[in-house]
């Protein structure tokens, strides 16, 4: 089984046993943001969170051993389209060459690792409506020869 | 002068004039990313607002009205090939659809706007090197009809 | 079941029954657009609106279960091919450009939400030939840090 | 003089000549979105509406000319990056499929022409926050061999 | 049952009963070219028509039914690599240009219609080897506005 | 001069000395359509012809020059989203396919030469519009091994 | 069974069966490349010729009538990234444009046929290493009116 | 001074000349495919010959010196439609997967090179029209780790 | 079987095996790197080593014969979207044509052979975190005619 | 000036001055490949290193300022069409695949770095042809929340 099928199988169960993402985290005492992208198949999960997730959703072990494997990471150009990921491609587009500018400005010529790196969300209350709280969390790496 | 050939000119001023991007935001009283992204010709700026950074920066007032033209914000594609840019967009691709499912899980169907947005960057001290942290912060919209 | 096989038994279900969209509108008692646009898998239904439209059309639980999920949104980019659909874009290409400078003409730096949003269409009569009628009508969002 | 050249005149003048496009296009006496795209360059102008145009805008008999020629009509990709532009392109690849079928319903096989076709974009005032109206009406023409 | 399915049902049964295309639309009544493109899944056909096409290649009633739907026109990109296709697209890059300058010097700003619109195909014999003869005729139509 | 320079001052001049493409390929006692592709250049022009139309438009030598130099024919990809020629891109993709079948029933394995090879466009009266007829006729060409 | 179905029975068989491309179109007396192309779906081929090698290969009758139909001629995309095909695109980037420079300088303007056209390839020996020559035999057809 | 510029200064310097490539390339004592393309900019030339062929066509010192420059090689994706260079794209997507195959039965898993690689083409008379041979011969190499 | 269907299968039966890659270079007695892509589908395998590798594996002979066929080599572009092989292109990016000046400087005109080749990778230990050391190591070709 | 601009500017100055990138990079006393890659513009050079490289190369002062310019990283996408270059990417497509089974085997789930990060060229000799050796060695990072 593909992680890509196993991914698909994890997303009907979830909604089948009326499971939030943020319970099975917690089932897994792990961070929220990294375990719905693993159970997405973007990380490689232990073989006991693969068990104990597969155990929530009621999914056999071919799953488990599916959500093992070491993935190839990529997201189907044709997600991008959707409106709700598109925004944060927009978002880059208007702001990316002042993130740029502002990081070289800080810390130097460098990037914001991507692999030593944490994303979390957040919901901030807010008169006029509530707001999303996105935070990409980095280690800063320097051009180092 | 296009918006273009203005951020050009604001780029090499500001190296100039040995000037920092928080230094123009803070003389304009001005939020840094928002205050970085204008210049670089992402927002307009009002007529104050482009004349003082006109000033600090030694610029003449063909610049200064460039920067107050409507602009059409898109990003170079060659740009998005830039490692310190990039890293954002490898983040997105892995990150995005877990990202996605969990905008829904919290608020329902919708999207983080990316125009009542706002972005901030700030430097997190830690013992194995210090942390890029990025906020996009966007109201939730949901779709209505 | 994924939603675009979903919309495929929809698409074939209401030929057979000789129903029409406008039909099925009615029976949700929905926005004509809205509904037809979910019934070909670009929004979640409740699921008292999608076990209506099974019953009506004849369809299996599963279909109803499917027009649930939350969606992600795209378009194939062979149906931008398809002539009907694609005078949209070629509108948009020759028109676009102006819409954009009248929208920041009349209420200033910003967009017509896209989310905040609903779409009509109607027949005008006309000597020369009935025309084609569609509104889109979206809450304007201004650029606000 | 291209129209391409001609246009990024028009938008420089109109700015400095503090006029809107809703003036220019009651000076003319002429539709507002189609005298907006004629001076963007989509759309040729006749002789008096070019020379009458530049005669507001302060412009050279070389604007007038190109103004009057027959254009190619397309847009740049990068412009179609805009959001204030984007918006449309995401609500046809939401409701395109939506919009053929009841265009096909209503009239059978066939398309809304873009020839024989008109725009009008309207502001709707809204407690909620006024509304960007934009109506695509073009005649229907059925596939007639 | 998909068009494109049906389609290949076409292609495959009309050489195994050894008939012509020009056989079938005799049988039909109908234009040679229009019936082709119809049974090959670019434009809907009558129950009758589609009925009488389908007894003649012994097709069963399933196809007959795929053969009435509304069709989703494009053309799969790599046909258009097939050189018997590929040299009309080939021309239409040498004399385009020319065909939209004379379009519009005898008819004026506007197009040749895709929809209103037949295409014949004939031989005509020539002593240094037959030539093939095609023509594209389609209404004018004026932009209007 | 390049060919396309030539080409944008064939254009200007053919305005301003207001001549039809068609007064000059009567001057030149050439075909219509070959003439203005020429011009527009795609076709080698021998130095005679070159020179009446340079005289005729009130050229200079040099683009009577550059019209005799041997093209590299191409299309920009721009022009092709232009409505008159999309027109076109759009009758094949529908009606290709069909073309193709046709070629092969009538004359086997092989293609229209687009070498050996002519277009014309007439102006056919209809009570319901006049319309645009174009006709490509090339040589038919077998594969021969 | 299409075509590229069949073209990989022919491939499996062939080395099941320890023939070689240049015994099977010794066996059916035709040249070698053409012979080669045809089965893998390229040019159609005589019953007699589709009959034979698919006694040869040891192939059902379905093998033999899909070998006969009338191909479309395309490649895939992903085997021109094939290092031994890509040479051919490689080579052809770098002397295309001189091969278009003496093409014109000997014959004129016009082309080399690929449609009236052989190809075929030997082995020549060298003190060095030997070699792989590859010869496109194709008519001049000049452009003609 | 680019290469693509000296190409350019070249080709117009060869045509008001009147010099054929193949007296350029007899001059030089060079091969003809190879001098061509390198005064096409795809090969560096030495001091001496690029000297002589400055000389033979009237150019300036700057355009040797360019001629010598280790060249980039590339091929504007404009020049691949024009027509005379396409037929070779062509024939390479006919006949490339068979040319592979041979390539392999007879020298074993590798590539001709396209380096140690040479290119000629001639005229070889037929009763039926002439035609064009070009001959590609390299070297073979085999996949040798 | 196709040998991307015998690449998924060597993967999912090398970790049920829990056999390491260099554990099944070292049966082979073959290098790593070149091990490891032969059996990913990159190079034909000779019958006693795909046989031993598929016994090791246990594999069924399906497996054994498709790794012995000539392959087509390409990448899937969705592969080259992963961050672990997509740091190789953008180090590509930065250094290629650094590496190009610098190939020409030391060898000539000519490039580092893909097809002699090899490539090695090794773990260097170092006290800031181990590093990755990949070596490419291909003989010089030099433009040779 | 542009770091591009610049970096034109250097690469004929070099040429000219008769000097070697290794000789420039012994003068700056600093490793080969990256200060080749500095002098094409990406990588930043301190104040010092520009101004010694420049007085070297005989350039002026707006040289070396640009020099010290923060770079945005990309490479032109026709560079990648460079038979020197594509020898590279091509390699990529075949061993890249197995070269991420390898890290993931040695390292655990990870990349190379592509900024912690250095080259390096060298020239090994062998009987039958010089070899090119470059070695990427980058530090390993783990993906770590």
């Amino acid at each position: 089984m593909s992680r890509r099928d196993a991914a698909a199988l994890v997303r009907t169960a979830r909604v089948r046993q009326g499971l939030t993402w943020a319970a099975i985290a917690q089932a897994l005492d792990a961070p929220l943001v990294r375990t719905t992208a693993a159970l997405l198949g973007q990380h490689p999960m232990s073989a006991e969170q693969a068990e104990t997730a597969c155990a929530l959703l009621g999914l056999e072990d071919a799953v488990a051993e599916a959500l093992q494997q070491q993935p190839a990471r990529s997201i189907d150009p044709e997600l991008l389209q959707d409106p709700t990921i598109y925004r944060f491609s927009e978002a880059l587009a208007v702001y990316g060459p002042a993130l740029k500018e502002l990081i070289h400005e800080e810390f130097g010529d460098g990037i914001m690792s991507a692999i030593n790196f944490k994303v979390d969300i957040a919901r901030r209350a807010h008169p006029d409506g509530d707001r999303v709280v996105v935070t990409f969390d980095g280690k800063f790496l320097d051009y180092r020869w």
